[in-house]
């Protein structure tokens, strides 16, 4: 960690592997960080959407705007 | 996926194709994209409303204010 | 569908026509257009209210704050 | 209705008017329309809050806040 | 009422005085206004909470925050 | 009460003395004011959480974002 | 404190140190706060969401958007 470091390090740093989003809605979605921009809007890819751990459905390619994101945390 | 990749390019590969908006009514949007905004502001062709994957209603033409949208997903 | 189109070009088109309004509080007012802005603001002539396809009241001339705003469709 | 005709146009031809504001918590206040501006904050005289037609209660002069109002009707 | 009367003119006015502030939470604060600004950020001296007519608490000195509040208006 | 009086002047004047935000939460926090900006972000210290007058935890030292605050009083 | 403290100063002393976060949905993320920047967007490292005190799951490391913080904490 620098001293300079900043929060779009992190979604930097996950392009291109599987994120988690946390959804205002109380949904999330799991994909493939593909792009972010400073209104943390992304596009994913092999994206899902799921409720309590269960998937709801396979949504593929998805843009999701970035006021209706709680968290986004890159999975293992 | 390019280093550059920015979100809205996701929008602007899907022009002129089938895709679902998610609102944050909990409603959905089916439709043909025929324009976006910086915004997220959308118009479709040959909307439909729906609600839990049942078709609400025909709309037409429409115009969505992006601030309603939760994602944009283009469909196969 | 034009390589350049924006999503004002429906409002625009749609000017001096009957539209229907979808609001946030789940109402409805539809009505002849007649003008709107960037805001999405827009004002409509012989405007009625309406809730689950019934009308509420008729309210002549209105303006409606864009950040009210749900979607925007031109009816036949 | 010109080409050009915007939509706050409808709230400066109803200065000195009466009219209704409907408001997103569900409650109206009509009165006489004293200044607006770009928020669509406005100020009224003799207002009256009304719920479901019914006067609450007389506010006199009242100033009402942009982002709180659903829609502004001139009433006859 | 001028041609040019602008919203925070009311305020103005009001300022010294007793003015009664409608927050979205369903509560009011009553008070003598000190300040405003153009978020519509108020302070009160001697203010007083109240829901439905009745004083919840008295509050002294306090700063209301600008998006917090429906309306504004000067009791007699 | 100067003319040229501004909302903020109350909180710099409570700058090291008790105060109690109210959050739109329903939640208070009551602590020593240490710094606030123009977004109404405050930092205080000794900082305790309560609900209906009872003291839900100690925070100690807390930032709160300027968004979530209805009002801010300072205390006796 | 100084006369020219700064609500943000909070959060850079809190830089590598353990933090809880509340959120405006009811849940708390606790973890090393990593960066932050002017809108209150953070990142944590070893970051744990909880509710009511109980830890609902490990998310590592975590972007929060700062439009849904309500507070920030540093915790010993």
């Amino acid at each position: 960690m620098s001293e300079n470091s900043r929060p779009l390090d992190l979604l930097n740093a996950a392009k291109g592997k599987m994120i988690l989003t946390e959804l205002k809605n109380g949904h999330a979605i799991t994909g493939k960080l593909v792009a972010f921009d400073v209104h943390i809007n992304v596009t994913l890819e092999n994206a899902e959407e799921k409720k309590d751990g269960e998937t709801l459905r396979k949504l593929g390619n998805v843009f999701i705007r970035g006021d209706t994101i709680i968290l986004i945390s890159p999975t293992i």
